[in-house]
């Protein structure tokens, strides 16, 4: 372990357990001999701006309550830093003498940690940089999974059985759009709480595939004639062959008349808006004649509900925030992960891998895991994912 | 009691413990002496066509795991009887045998029910008729509340939680869109889970104040301006001083450019589309410059998630269900009600009133729920509904 202090900052979108790998590293930490534990506001944003906060002078008491509280604790930001801000960072840390970074997020952030760790070799400061993993998105490479992807495939698993059963009680075609702009995990999550073939969500539309559109008209309209009703989840992220977000392309056809809303630019906005949904709720009206539809995007929610939380999620997140400090002990950066044993009860052990196996890059679902005749998920998907969800009971059948 | 069968249905919306009140029905029917306990399927649709499903068969677990199950186990309808349709059920009771008519929904429920009753009573058929009440939205006149509602809101008040924390970490205006048409029961839940005045929902607009939009765009810039973020809650049904829905008005005015799906009348599709979160985010945009704007419509999971009822809803939904039965013992006729009774500890005791009493209308929040100076709830409001839920842990509060 360098002397000198630690700092940590939290990046990119919140998750329902980010606070809890923010919670292991300080329990962690407190054990060791860092001078001090600061936490940046906002991350870089408050690190480049000196905004820090002790974290080593926290109650018991309120290490718990925030671990419990979803999202950013210290809050997060959406930075890529450039040339100027590394420089400025690695003087500050000079300044204050912070020889241990810690991040916690996604690819960005694990290139935020290897821009650090290089920007401080470069300028012959002892530093040590870690990545900490989180994402809903579950989209990266090396790790098993991401923690924050098992609570909110648990919410969109919940909140897909519970539609199933609305859709059965007023029968009809439902639409449901779900996040992962770039990899279909938590649109594939929609179907861990079936329980027959017959439960929806029938059809599951993923980035990893290219969406076409008739054939999505001519899919839900099968299954609207053999059951009755359609329970659908589709990816924020469904593109043509181009790599286009369908949205986007139908917007450039559909020209002013779209839903949904541009920037100025002119490009779509895919998050925090109900677009995608109305877009194909409004296509499947007019396709097939005298169907009830809807289309809901479960937005925000997946990834902040704090009542549905995974304790296996919440306990692995603790537990890669933890490693961060365990690692730094011998390492001098990387990032965490976990690596699923080969054993009869699911269990993941914690790990280190270097950072530039994990800057950048997205991990999409492997073939192994999509139907290949039918917009669908196979049940290696099903093996994958269930344990990171805590299990998810199976919903009684109704009469209808 | 008078001899011979009973038959049940369930109408309108589902809600996450509406079979709790099926169940409770059944349990108690069990004890007495009906001749058969029919379910219809989809309600008066599957009364009309002789759909029934024997519930007098079903087992201890099969009835535990139905109260467990959101939305209508039985199906669900939204119809209104016909007088054809009244003659035509008569006929059918009378063929059947059945002497005791249950049905579990809204005010609409009520109205069928007491259609029924008099449609029995001028064909001098000697039939009793009850209605039992549900609903997320909690509009029904005479209950102090509705079951469904508690859940509903827990939903609401945990979702806001956790959309606080995400809008403090990364900071932005975040508009969320809550059910109920006519009355802003579940928008105004949205404050349930706050601790301090400035957690997020800042605002709240319900449709028993007239909504304006230069007020509304003015409200949000100023919560924005103090805090650097704003958190707001907007009913479906928020219209302007001549009851037209605001979308309904801002689609006539903007003609076709409009997010949303209308229906060949031109009338814009309230639920089941994100078309009000969305062009409301889009005027905010454009009025309050740089501000990251996002919204989302918190759609059907509202009435049908499964994994964070209210306890105290779901008991109180069964013992709406189990009274029906033992209101029928003495009376011929009524709706069953919940009363809050005076004391320390909340609780409601069951009673009964007339179908007439609670048919047709629809009971708004009351003037001292609601603040008068601002769009924002009172403390009356909180007293009222936080035991509802089964209660909000609050949440911790985090760094920013």
């Amino acid at each position: 372990m360098s002397a000198g202090k630690a700092v940590i900052g939290q990046s990119g979108g919140p998750t329902a357990v980010i606070n809890r790998s923010l919670v292991g590293f300080i329990k962690e930490g407190l054990k060791d001999n860092f001078d001090e534990i600061l936490g940046a506001r906002h991350g870089l944003e408050g690190m480049l701006s000196e905004d820090f906060v002790d974290l080593a002078s926290l109650s018991e008491s309120q290490l718990y309550g925030i671990g419990k509280t979803p999202a950013a604790a210290l809050g997060s930001v959406r930075k890529k830093p450039t040339e100027g801000d590394i420089e400025k960072l690695i003087s500050i840390f000079e300044k204050q003498n912070i020889r241990n970074f810690y991040y916690i997020g996604g690819n960005d952030s694990a290139e935020t940690a290897h821009l650090i760790k290089e920007g401080a070799e470069s300028a012959n400061y002892d530093m040590k940089a870690f990545h900490i993993p989180k994402t809903v998105d579950n989209d990266l490479l090396e790790t098993d999974h991401c923690p924050g992807y098992g609570s909110a495939a648990r919410f969109v698993a919940h909140g897909f059985q519970g539609d199933d059963a609305d859709t059965r009680s007023l029968k009809g075609i439902k639409i449901n759009i779900l996040m992962g702009r770039h990899a279909g995990w938590l649109t594939a999550a929609s179907t861990l709480g079936k329980s027959t073939e017959e439960d929806g969500p029938h059809l599951v539309y993923v980035p990893e595939k290219t969406f076409n559109l008739e054939s999505f008209v001519k899919e839900v309209k099968e299954v609207y004639e053999s059951l009755g009703r359609c329970l659908v989840a589709v990816s924020e992220g469904v593109h043509d062959d181009k790599g286009e977000y369908f949205l986007q392309t139908y917007a450039n056809n559909a020209g002013s008349g779209l839903a949904g809303k541009k920037d100025s630019h002119g490009n779509i906005q895919l998050s925090g808006s109900g677009a995608l949904g109305d877009t194909l709720a409004n296509i499947i009206s007019e396709n097939i004649e005298s169907a009830r539809v809807r289309a809901d995007t479960f937005g925000y929610l997946q990834r902040s509900f704090l009542a549905d939380i995974s304790e296996v999620d919440a306990d692995e997140a603790e537990r890669v925030g933890q490693h961060a400090v365990v690692a730094s002990k011998t390492e001098n950066s990387g990032s965490i992960i976990l690596k699923r044993q080969l054993s009869d009860k699911y269990y993941c052990e914690v790990g280190l891998v270097e950072l530039e196996k994990v800057a950048k890059n997205t991990k999409v679902m492997p073939k192994d895991f999509l139907d290949e005749n039918k917009p669908y998920v196979t049940n290696e998907f099903f093996e994958y994912a269930m344990p990171l969800t805590g299990g998810i009971e199976p919903k009684t059948q109704i009469f209808v």
